[in-house]
């Protein structure tokens, strides 16, 4: 299929992807009595006796803002906010198909971090949650944790948490294929972007002992000086054997690859000086850093990707729908590593140990267990872990 | 019935009104391909060669922002922009029940003026329009104001204009049934706040002649020292032979009285010191400044209220969704006070000479051929003007 042809027809034709609807009919006057004036001071009243209220009577408890100042927008890079929103309005849909949660496409024409920050903060009041999306490193990082620590709602990077949680999904699975375990398994992450180091971090709270982190200029090792802020406070707690080189070297004798970098980066010889067992994560998009069958050849016994016309698509969507859902449901305050911990097992558990394989470690975009059983564990997590609101 | 109960009840079931809904399917691969990645980087690269296209491949030409900062809801005054939430939900499904607009709810967490209007600048990029509601005055003023300057979308605050418009509509129709003229009547206004401003200088660009505006502190007169900085300047295009006193004295030999003050501020007596054939607009919500059978007793002919329960109601509904509808039809880039008067006429002629009666001078508000006729002349205008980009 041409995506592209297809997708600027359908765009066109619809005049974007969302729509605003009424959850009630106002057909006549005694709807609009009851809906609007005079009828909808009552609602008010009681949220201004009682702020919490909100959550009662308005839409706020469902709906979530997906933020962007569309400076990293798909591959793309810095293309403004108005060529941001097919992504952000795609993302809106996304929420509502997987996870029926209401989310709003929230373009904003500024890139000062300031007043990002300020401008979310003003927005607050209408939503339940906050997607961060395509935000360019390292302003991302700053923005999300300052969100965090000013909103009492649920502040998530998708770019870097998303894909964290699912990439973890991904290799709990793949390590039971191949009978390694997290803690042990040698781990080379490929691109140290914000992808790239929030994956990182959740390996390590998750477990893992063994990582080294590599981009362009080599691997992410204490003392060198060319990293920036965030690659030198994760060069502290990775990479303990100070390896250095690039990923050609670093690779060697690694049980475990995770690309997040670009396209053809990693060939068969490569992969050929893994350990035994190897699995392969590579994925960037639209081309990964190897293709599976190359990879295969080179001795990997697991791969995966980020496309669909692979076996084991690593897809956000697998994620972010459930995680919202179940902050959303117990009003969680935040969504924190244990949450994340929680989605990224729930996922990899809904492959049964008789399905798991080689070529099935991860469910398809499309498996209606996902987001419930996410949104179940992630809620049951907030619940003990006191940050449930209701 | 017991609206109060009734609209409680309604809020707590369905958790608030509005839910964001996907315009397409997206049931398979395909289709995720197609919304989202990889197909969806085609539109937000054509946008991005020429922003333009924004219009065409996604939802901002039929989205409109719906802005309070809880300051001035209903007549409960600064609530909060939580409390104010029932009340922009209600408007969203409003603008699409009337008008097929998707409108959204932006309540803000701030009252300053510099910051409501830099964050709604910020958004600007995901809409088409912007609604300022419930925003009290004078900052309401100024916002609107600087907003209709920075933004090339359009700008317009309901509670000044939408009034505005739908009392000259109802106005022009009443002064037919009693065989009178706009630039001859003899006006009063009776309330000096943003809505009586507002009609005040839309009866003046349509034509009146004659008009003085009264507050609780009597009659606007140049010169006086204890009016703010709108109504200073008001008075100086009113009130020419200089009446002083309060509207016991002012209502005496007029034509019009038109209220957005308070309950009860009118009663029979003050009514039959008007000139004969009188029309009073008593739209004080929801206990008029004279219920009509007095204002009758007094010698009225014509009697319009805000509320649905008499004949004649003066309602916004009848206005916002047409007018916003008409400007993004034509991507108007501003609401000039032309489509104003424009969309106030054309809500009158709706109402045919064999139809118009005292009691029928303004069409009901699910008159289903308001807000078409509405946007047909608001887009007409708009286009004349040279405003309009497409």
């Amino acid at each position: 299929m041409d995506y592209k042809e297809l997708s600027l027809k359908m765009h066109e034709k619809n005049k974007g992807k969302i729509e605003v609807v009424s959850k009630i009919s106002v057909k006549n006057r005694d709807d609009l009595s009851i809906a609007y004036t005079p009828g909808v001071a009552e609602p008010c009243k009681k949220i201004h006796e009682k702020l919490d209220n909100v959550y009662k009577y308005t839409s706020k408890g469902n709906l979530v803002a997906v933020v962007s100042d569309g400076t990293a927008v798909l591959g793309l890079g810095d293309i403004g906010p108005e060529a941001a929103m097919p992504v952000m309005e795609g993302k809106a849909i996304l929420f509502k198909e997987f996870g029926g949660i209401d989310a709003f496409p929230i373009c904003l024409d500024t890139k000062d971090v300031d007043e990002i920050v300020k401008t979310v903060k003003y927005l607050a009041p209408t939503f339940g949650g906050i997607n961060l999306e395509d935000i360019s490193a390292p302003r991302c990082f700053e923005i999300e944790r300052r969100l965090k620590e000013e909103l009492d709602i649920p502040v998530f990077h998708d770019d870097q948490h998303g894909t964290a949680i699912v990439v973890l999904a991904g290799l709990l699975n793949a390590l039971k294929v191949v009978n390694k375990n997290l803690e042990e398994a040698k781990i080379v992450i490929n691109g140290a972007g914000s992808a790239g180091i929030s994956i990182c971090k959740l390996l390590l709270l998750a477990g893992a002992k063994n990582i080294v982190m590599c981009d362009k200029k080599g691997a992410l090792v204490e003392g060198a000086e060319w990293m920036n802020e965030a690659q030198k406070i994760i060069a502290k707690v990775t990479n303990r054997n100070f390896e250095e080189g690039t990923i050609k070297d670093i690779i060697k004798g690694k049980d475990v690859f995770i690309g997040v970098s670009g396209p053809n980066v990693l060939n068969e010889e490569m992969v050929s000086t893994m350990n035994d067992d190897s699995i392969i994560f590579a994925m960037a998009n639209p081309t990964p850093e190897i293709m599976p069958d190359e990879a295969k050849r080179g001795g990997a016994r697991v791969v995966a990707t980020g496309r669909s016309d692979f076996p084991n698509q690593i897809n956000n969507v697998l994620v972010f729908p459930g995680i919202f859902k179940g902050a959303l449901s117990v009003r969680a305050t935040d969504i924190t590593e244990e949450m994340k911990i929680a989605a990224a097992k729930a996922v990899a558990q809904i492959v049964t140990d008789e399905e798991l394989n080689e070529d099935y470690i991860i469910p398809g975009a499309f498996n209606e267990k996902v987001a419930e059983t996410v949104a179940n564990e992630v809620a049951r997590v907030a619940r003990e872990s006191g940050i449930a609101r209701a």
